[in-house]
């Protein structure tokens, strides 16, 4: 097999991968992190580096967009679209790039809706002189200063705090996280102050750098979870810290290095100092939140599924190996159950499930899905195995959502594909077999228990166009999406009945989950006042598929809603209002859990859920 | 200059010394730290070590006193006795020597008297297992099994919960300092719990190990302070720390290297592991809590004298680089000001002065003098320079209380001396100087102005034993404690008019101290119910001579009592009792400082301190 050598400059790593393993690959495998966000796609724009020496000189069409004549000229590329061709070593320089990158993909987001009232304060004080008449110890002459009682400061601002005070002249600004003193600084800085948010995913970490002064997002830093090295799903990665020595500590490295690499990005961002990050809220699946302590995760992954705690935690900086000030505070929001995390949590908490006038449903779609409801009393959850179809494996044809997949299909007198960076297909992606079964449902392809149609009349009431796609070869029967004369691998891309079969598994979990719910709760889906969709699956899938097919109850699309990634929303509201801090607080043991492999009435129910809707009702 | 080289085997340490050096030094030249407590003075008989190879082979009598004749066949010896010859190579064995002379010299000692109630509490619990109707999690578990609410846990705790229930089989033993889990065990070990008491000292650092189920000093340990390496006070520490980059972390390092080493004595000595010992008790002057914890300490050597702070602080060990469990508690005890330390406000709990049913007086002399006056309901304390001369600096034949001090003086017909070590005097300790001068008073050898008699009527009412001793020589009048051809020096050791004035300045200094509070306080000598002496001074000084030389206010020697180490006390009392704990956090805040240096009538009351009480009064 052929091989090619990468160099990266800046970090002095080199490596050796296949050829045709592309540049953003190979980064990883060499433990350099560069930015993105689109998982490859070459939509973001963000992966992008300068290729010093060697390069097989082609340019794709999504770097024709994303550079000027001169940029090209100079060898900027994007990492995810340039492969290692085997026979030209590469010099990789990232360095200039991160800067040049950000100044071009700075993201502002405005932080999710609440009074401006972060936990962190700050206190310009012009402190009295110490006197032979006034001899009140520095650190007492600080804390009589500010308001509140019980006031307490970490011995590593105490350390220092003679030194600076007197640099300073005693006009210092003091930085209270809560009632902790975490740092003293010179002069007066009551206008900076920041936050971090971070929600971490098995696949994905995000960052969100929180000014806290002027209550927005002010960088935003995303990167793939490197512990990927060990397992893609959470359950290989318990069983790496259970089967080996030092697994758990490996895992725990690597999750601390990559949120580092994210806080030196969203400072670079930012132009801040990580000093100025006072407090850090943090959340995430319960597996990930073990992982990022070090807390022994094993039997997350056993039966019974008992988590090491479900409680916050508060911690101080310096307890992790964490580019932040070591007496900075760290608050990992609580979790609800082993397949309940704080993200979850978080996102009850942006969507405002405690709060509710009317009944309301939050649901995020992914391998688990967690599914909400809340009234005005209740707010019951539970966590559905929905499988990975809706990630596209376990699919014939299923891919991720990145370049090459389809992630829509339109069914009317025939076929109308979207495929991700607009290149010829290589698969289909959860959204896309959604609307593909969803418009196959309708136009009479299937019927309502997932069979192709195959008496004569049935057929033959068909477009032409559609009828001729239908397919039966020995694997059974199919549906032709698009032919290998139009895909880039050459073969057929075709939704199988098994791939229906997989998608009817999936969607009835879900289903399943929110029937449960609403009996618990005594209600029916009329009842339904609101559907959130939270994260990314909830943005990308069309709301009318989601229905056709059964995924969601049946109710007007009008009152579905997409709120986005909800989870970092929660988590940045904690940092920006102590209210809704104190609600997060609470929601941890508010919440019902209602744990659906102990209901009697879930498979019953699961059943029930496998059909698809009639739409002739 | 001749030099020979000691090897010890155990830290396989080398170090070459001039010839002359006894083996204690050498071994703290080496940083090897040896066990002793009497200073080198051959008494205690803790620095034992094995020679090896090498060696004078000449025995002391402390050796012959203190070793067996198998013991002396084997290589056994005094650390302080025997040189560095210079002509030999010396290989030296302190490990084995260690586990011996521990269990020669053991001290158990009562700790002092409280109710026993301490901080950290155990709980043994067999927990119910985790199942499918019972997932609450491994934390919550433990939590809810044990009293009290708003029990928080270690990150280090929670990390190694999971494996530690399920190995023991959820039966355990939890740890609790106040509201914290600083520790799970596997099975019942309620039985065995441990806490350290530290006193810091300039020169000593003192360890007690407190047996918190016996409420009983399972071991002591004590060790000088290495950072004299930097200066033997503490203004020249303070300036060490204030001109060299690295400085503060060099001492901090080095008393945190002796901390560990006492610890791991203590370990040794009890039959423990570092684990069980919980909570941690510190105290001691200001400047070596600031250098023990790393804090600036150079505003304490500064007018107006600041210190970083005087309130209690509260860490974990992990906070520090200690050998004792990571999520184990320190408490720092709280200071008064820069000169009052947490060793006085400890001294103070010891002394019971915040629950005087009468008038009582508590000194502890040293180089800065504290006094301290109680009554039902004031306490009043300040700090008083008194000079070196209570540990013979500034006395021209003044020596520390070692081999070879003159330590007391008897003076009737003619002069009777007391040698520390039994050998011919080389110098004169601080108590020996203080009975020499209180007996010249008595005989009338000098006057209350602290003159040498001179007229002939006085001179010849003396006996003839003292009047030969009589001295007139070029610097002025003296009086012949020792003839050269009696001392170790072959030189006279004498009292000269010098003496005596540095005698009374810091005798003055003290009282003038004693009389500024009584003043405050609105009482006169006479309305002192008792008078209590801590430290080690207090223990050894002689009550009549403090009295005739107006060290100590004119109280019948009744009423005045050594207290002994009531510092280490304090801290003991700490561990063993809430209540004894409450009170002392209190103190701090309750003890009233009396700054000695502004107060204007100090002066006038140190001049009037300085005559010797009149004895014809």
């Amino acid at each position: 097999m052929a091989t090619g050598k990468v160099y990266f400059e800046l970090q002095e790593r080199k490596i050796e991968v296949p050829a045709g393993t592309n540049l953003l690959q190979a980064a990883a495998l060499a433990d350099v992190l560069i930015e993105g966000d689109c998982g490859g796609k070459g939509t973001c724009g963000k992966c992008r580096i300068k290729i010093l020496t060697g390069g097989s000189g082609k340019i794709t069409p999504a770097e024709k967009r994303l550079f000027s004549p001169e940029e090209l000229a100079a060898g900027w590329v994007l990492a995810c679209r340039q492969k290692v061709t085997g026979d030209l070593d590469l010099v990789i320089e990232t360095s200039g790039a991160r800067d040049d990158v950000i100044s071009k993909t700075r993201q502002k987001r405005q932080a999710p809706g609440a009074a401006l009232d972060p936990s962190v304060r700050k206190y310009y004080r012009s402190l009295s002189l110490p006197a032979p008449d006034d001899r009140t110890p520095d650190l007492e002459r600080l804390v009589n200063s500010l308001p509140g009682r019980g006031i307490e400061a970490d011995l590593g601002v105490v350390a220092g705090l003679p030194r600076l005070l007197r640099q300073a002249g005693f006009k210092i600004t003091a930085v209270l996280a809560g009632n902790r003193i975490v740092a003293v600084e010179p002069g007066n800085t009551c206008g900076r102050a920041y936050g971090l948010a971070l929600d971490l995913g098995t696949t994905t970490l995000a960052g969100y750098l929180v000014d806290l002064v002027r209550g927005e997002v002010a960088a935003i830093s995303v990167s793939c979870n490197p512990q990927a090295v060990f397992g893609a799903d959470v359950i290989s990665r318990i069983r790496h810290a259970a089967y080996n020595e030092d697994g758990l500590h490996q895992l725990q490295e690597k999750m601390l290095d990559a949120v580092n690499g994210i806080i030196r990005r969203l400072q670079d961002q930012a132009l801040i100092q990580n000093e100025e990050i006072y407090e850090t809220i943090v959340v995430g699946n319960t597996t990930m939140i073990h992982l990022f302590l070090g807390v022994e995760p094993s039997n997350l992954a056993l039966a019974p599924f008992i988590p090491a705690f479900n409680r916050s935690l508060e911690l101080r900086s310096a307890e992790l190996r964490l580019r932040l000030p070591p007496a900075g505070r760290i608050l990992i929001l609580p979790s609800v159950a082993g397949f309940v995390g704080s993200d979850t949590v978080a996102m009850l908490l942006a969507a405002k499930l405690d709060r509710c006038e009317n009944v309301c449903l939050a649901v995020d779609i992914g391998t688990n899905g967690e599914v909400a409801l809340a009234d005005r009393d209740r707010i019951l959850v539970c966590s559905s195995a929905a499988g990975p179809a809706f990630e596209g494996y376990h699919i014939e044809y299923g891919m991720r959502a990145v370049e090459g997949a389809i992630d829509s299909v339109v069914i009317g007198q025939d076929v109308q594909l979207g495929v991700i960076g607009g290149t010829a297909p290589r698969g289909i992606c959860g959204s896309g077999l959604i609307d593909a079964v969803a418009g196959m449902l309708k136009a009479g392809i299937i019927d309502s228990a997932g069979r192709f149609v195959e008496s004569e009349p049935d057929r033959a009431g068909l477009y032409p166009g559609l009828r001729s796609r239908l397919l039966k070869n020995g694997s059974g029967a199919g549906f032709l999406l698009a032919p290998g004369r139009l895909t880039a691998t050459g073969k057929d891309i075709v939704i199988t009945q098994k791939d229906i079969k997989e998608l009817q598994l999936a969607k009835a979990a879900i289903a399943a989950g929110v029937r449960v719910l609403l009996q618990e709760m005594g209600i029916s889906a009329g009842g339904i006042h609101e559907v959130l969709l939270a994260g990314a699956f909830g943005s990308h899938v069309k709301k009318e598929s989601a229905l056709a097919i059964g995924l969601l109850p049946p109710v007007s699309p009008y009152r579905i809603k997409s709120i986005g990634n909800a989870a970092g929303d929660g988590a940045i509201l904690c940092l920006i209002s102590r209210a809704e801090r104190t609600r997060a607080l609470s929601l941890g043991s508010r919440v019902e859990h209602i744990d659906l492999s102990s209901r009697a009435d879930f498979y019953d129910k699961f059943v029930d859920a496998l059909p698809f809707p009639d739409l002739t009702d």
